[in-house]
């Protein structure tokens, strides 16, 4: 396995591939990775002739008062779980190589970014559609994989690739989760196992919303009040939005009439954690 | 020569292109062209082994109250001139191709964007990076051509594809003039025998901040007296602006102790016309 940092290095490396006619799946993450990193790149592996990884904490997608300085990474770890897959590539830049002095041009995607977690995190998403078109041109792939964990993100990524005519697969693979539930977030290190336990109040109230779709409720308001009540269990959980929303725009929608995704952000003391489930009549999708 | 409409198809043929190994030329424009855009084709023919120019009046980089709908396009003139370079594809795609329901993603540089032109024409450097972004991923060359009569835009473009990591090199061409002087640019058509006259104005103006600058003049101020005056003897010439910038930067300076370039925009009647000189010591460039 290559652990590549400059950016024409990198280039370099991808287009000798692609001009031997190799296939290019690509995974970009923020290390420290979990099961749901390594579902992502196993899935890669599968479907192309090369697999590049690329492990960059992006600041520009985290606030001034958010945690890019305390952000988990262990970057050692992370090649040991990366030699199993395997990975061909590490893509592992410093911040100054993808972000030098005089770097001011940004990449925004706005209407699917203005509600949910683009509400609460200003700036959030512009940072994420910017690192990824710049990862896109530096790693040259043909299929990128996300996870659903992050829906808002995921969308908004497979419409910034659509819209600016990227010439890049998405591929979205399901939330990979602990046994008890818990959506798996490099976030979770930062849990105390009372937290931890309380964090488990996120995945049962969405639960508890998709059991009510499934048993015919077609009203948000109704699937809302159902994860409100299991959430009322855990006072140590703060919700920051619940929201049921369009599969496929994320604007808000009062009747299920059409796919939609049942979202959640909460903080579980200063850790501030996401999940989803989509509701999509099987029939409907 | 090939003329290519659909995004997909673009991408098709530039991609098998790719893996032949063949190195791609590109000039994008909004036709109506003429020997400015001729040379960069020219340039283009002479530097790769395959040729494109794109053909696009991109709605974005207009005002709503500029000349998006009088732009003079002729596509047969186009493709005769083109012909004759030999251009190998023409990518001519329809704005809905380029901008379909929903789009929402743009790309923005916004420093070098705010002033000049940028100042005068919110939303219009907006709409040249986004285009531009998107014309790479279509027609993903290894070389793009653009002309220095549109000094804000090359800088721009330039800065984008460093700060997006595009793996294209820019190639800037000096600004074509006609034998008088003046600029060449497609928006001369809309000018009538006695505008023609008084446009030359503009680069007679330069061509006198020029002489100063040459002659020992370093103050910026100086220059744009000089050129003041001349512009004077043109009441029907109403400047927009007229600056002394860093060449790099575009920042106004007002002594010339870098390269810098001296930059107009002027009304003459109902037509928009810029031009610019860059003064650099050769020594010092």
């Amino acid at each position: 396995m290559e652990v590549i940092k400059a950016v024409k290095e990198m280039q370099r490396w991808s287009e000798a591939a692609r001009l031997r006619g190799e296939r290019i799946a690509f995974v970009p993450t923020m290390g420290y990775l979990h099961e749901g990193h390594l579902s992502l790149m196993r899935e890669g592996r599968r479907r192309a002739d090369r697999l590049v990884v690329s492990i960059f904490v992006n600041p520009t997608q985290f606030g001034p008062r958010e945690d890019f300085n305390t952000y988990p990474r262990d970057f050692e770890r992370d090649c040991v779980l990366m030699e199993r897959v395997p990975v061909d590539v590490v893509f592992a830049p410093e911040p100054a190589e993808m972000y030098p002095q005089g770097f001011q041009t940004w990449v925004e995607t706005t209407e699917l970014t203005r509600g949910l977690c683009g509400a609460f995190r200003p700036g959030h998403f512009r940072g994420v559609t910017t690192v990824v078109a710049k990862l896109f041109n530096i790693v040259k792939p043909h299929l990128a994989f996300f996870g659903e964990k992050d829906y808002q993100q995921l969308r908004t990524v497979e419409r910034m690739v659509s819209d600016l005519n990227f010439d890049v697969e998405i591929v979205a693979m399901p939330t990979v989760r602990e046994p008890d539930g818990l959506a798996m977030s490099s976030r979770n290190a930062y849990l105390s196992s009372a937290e931890r336990q309380a964090a488990l109040a996120l995945s049962r109230a969405l639960n508890a919303a998709q059991r009510r779709f499934r048993e015919g409720s077609f009203l948000a308001e109704e699937l809302l009040a159902e994860a409100r009540q299991v959430l009322a269990q855990e006072p140590t959980v703060r919700v920051e939005y619940l929201e049921v929303a369009d599969a496929r725009t994320l604007e808000p929608i009062s009747k299920l009439d059409r796919p939609a995704v049942i979202a959640i952000a909460a903080w579980v003391g200063r850790t501030r954690l996401i999940d989803n489930v989509v509701l999509a009549d099987v029939g409907a999708q």
